[in-house]
């Protein structure tokens, strides 16, 4: 392999105006602007660049743009090979930096602008190996694959020998499996009808859409009122019917006990999960949400706002969830990403990733088809998340058809985002910022 | 009361070179150099500015002070009344900004950068009614005080109710307990002691200064291998004897059954308790700890990295900790302070705040005060961390005598640092940090 050193670096901050249009509206998030905070790795070779971003929601991308230039200090002059031979080292040496570390530790700003740099490096890696970064995860040996894994604070349920086995145990029928994604996809379910903001014309129009195009699962939100919840929930029930999955998002709004009796009201829905019924943080809450609903089928799912594995550790240990949502940029990149994953298969929750935003779809197909390849070998209550917007900004997007995610061959992680719209959403000075204070 | 305006604001990166001798050193952070983020509000009055800051340990202070200045944008132009006559509205509009949430939520930079700024607000509002800041909350009427805190996501444990009648059946006996407070002062304990990285002659000299100085209770860092923290101990119970407390502390650096492992091996230390036996977010790992120890006598005290009440919450509904190490400024402000020193004295859960640092002593004597005076009436297991580093930089530097912190009279949250103290320390062009680059 080339020898290459990480030379300099480019950070940036995209803002999407989704806000004016409210693509991204939930209970909480009225008025989110979908954004990233970008980051490009530069080498000595113009054609081996890595490329990260974390998705954010307007302000407050600039801070998580001054961690990426601060970590960034531990990563220039670093020769490639030496991170990707031990990889959990340097993970650890980033994310738990004898100083940095009092600003998080492995969370919220730093741990965000952590993913973005980590998911640029592993880019770079598979560009480097020539292979789309899901392919490259799919190859490489069980123990090669483990020693990215920093398993700090999750040993007391997964050794790295136990992940090592797990990997091992489903490895004789990788290739079968790997076939039938390419051929296939990966199951998606949609996220477009739900947004809080939306008429009802243009949701009834969305769900019909989302029919035609192959969707069999699909998620709304609900939480601003209890009156407004059912009216969304019947037009879209008396749009799908009531053979197709629907999923219902809370983004946070309640209190343990509010997510216990609203979620009783809506019951009769027939719906598959309550996501994000109270706080992130609130393990304990999110076990009393759990064990409250389930005599009426209805499961607890959360993790876009989980931070770290040892979050989902404990969702795990205390049966909180019956769904994985795991973020590809919310926890510190890739490295973290499959700890998760392992942890969840060890523990037989499906991991059902968090996509949509910017770039989050494009990150998740490389996660769910490694899940299904080399980890759970099951589709049985596993979908991606799947939502149509901002994807014609990105050199090589997501793409879904039926309803499944659609396997890509290009090399890297791919959310390599366009230079034109770079420059036009770059804030404050790109063009189309301009405009709008003229 | 004056109509005061929010005009504009200073904030400062201010690092103290504590590396270079050790002091703070811990197995986590082997090299601290204590700093903080530093915020001056500034009002048309210019007697009365608002101080606040947020202790961090070198590297990444840069980050909250960009955090600091992206809040700012909401709290410029805002009337001091309008704030302080509905502070929880004011603080849950910063702590959940619709986009700014996103990179936290209330965790991290973000947080740590918001109890900046809500401290200032405080030391703002003490200074405008002519008291210090525990008088302040001491004298205020228990509906007054809790109006000032969110109940999101705590209402399941702790009503806003609740709260009110806790604060008044101790009302009628405040003014003994101030009586008391005011003569005898506040029991402390000594970190200065305990640093990792000092040598044996220096330890045992800190030990009879200690001593001499009037301490009854004394911590140690733990956690770099277990023949250093035998020798540290060993030598520790030789000069402080068996008479006195001694507190161990690992900062974070164990897997749950190492923790437990561990400290079965220091049990016949006699040891009050193990503080940070692993990750701050781990509540059910610290429940593990706390239910293997509880045998040994050995108590479990986290919480100055516990981001926010949701954590605290939880750790008191696991029965995961014997002692609440709130940290002034690792949660949001005074106002989410009080809210889990109201849910601790809920679960009958001694307060001993977090301090040492920079500025935190100060910060944390005006808890205790209200603490005893207003919410535990009691000093069982109850004592205050302090250490002797760095209060020379403080216009009204916390004190202890005979082991105990004494009351400040001076109106404020009284944070304030000098101003000679800024101009040397500011990084990275103050007096002191120009010279080391030469």
């Amino acid at each position: 392999m080339v020898q290459l050193t990480i030379k300099d670096f480019i950070v940036k901050d995209i803002r999407f105006p989704t806000s004016l249009e409210k693509h991204g509206s939930d209970a909480m998030h009225p008025d989110g602007d979908y954004s990233c905070a970008y980051v490009i790795l530069n080498t000595e070779d113009p054609k081996l660049t890595g490329h990260g971003l974390t998705f954010t929601i307007g302000k407050g991308t600039e801070v998580v743009v001054k961690a990426v230039e601060s970590l960034m200090d531990l990563v220039i002059g670093v020769k490639v090979n030496d991170i990707i031979n031990d990889f959990a080292s340097f993970w650890r040496k980033l994310s738990s930096h004898s100083q940095m570390r009092w600003i998080g530790p492995e969370k919220g700003v730093i741990h965000l602008a952590l993913a973005a740099v980590i998911n640029a490096l592993w880019d770079l890696w598979a560009k480097m190996e020539g292979k789309p970064l899901w392919k490259l995860i799919v190859d490489m040996e069980p123990e090669k694959l483990v020693s990215t894994i920093d398993f700090r604070y999750i040993s007391d349920v997964l050794t790295k020998e136990e992940a090592i086995e797990m990997l091992k145990s489903k490895r004789s029928t990788v290739k079968d499996r790997e076939k039938e994604i390419i051929d296939k996809g990966y199951p998606a379910y949609t996220t477009s009808i739900g947004w809080i903001g939306y008429d009802d014309e243009t949701r009834r129009g969305l769900c019909r859409d989302a029919l035609k195009q192959g969707y069999k699962s699909f998620k709304a939100k609900v939480g601003d009122s209890i009156e407004n919840d059912k009216h969304r929930l019947t037009l879209i029930r008396e749009e799908i019917g009531y053979e197709n999955k629907l999923m219902v998002d809370a983004n946070q709004v309640w209190e343990v006990n509010e997510a216990i009796d609203w979620m009783k009201q809506l019951a009769n829905f027939n719906l598959l999960w309550i996501e994000e019924p109270t706080s992130p943080d609130d393990v304990v809450g999110h076990a009393s949400v759990a064990k409250a609903l389930k005599p009426l089928d209805i499961g607890v799912a959360t993790g876009e706002q989980c931070h770290n594995r040892v979050i989902f550790k404990q969702l795990l240990q205390l049966g909180a969830i019956s769904f994985c949502q795991l973020d590809s940029c919310r926890l510190g990149g890739l490295n973290e990403v499959m700890a998760v994953a392992l942890m969840a298969a060890k523990f037989n929750i499906p991991v059902c990733p968090h996509a949509g935003g910017v770039g989050l779809c494009e990150y998740v197909r490389h996660i769910c088809f490694w899940d299904y390849i080399s980890v759970s070998g099951s589709f049985e209550n596993r979908m991606t998340e799947y939502v149509d917007h901002l994807h014609e900004h990105f050199e090589d997007p997501a793409k879904c058809k039926d309803g499944r995610y659609v396997v890509p061959k290009v090399p890297g992680y791919l959310v390599g985002m366009k230079p034109e719209s770079m420059r036009k959403y770059q804030f404050p000075d790109g063009e189309y910022w301009q405009s709008r204070r003229k």
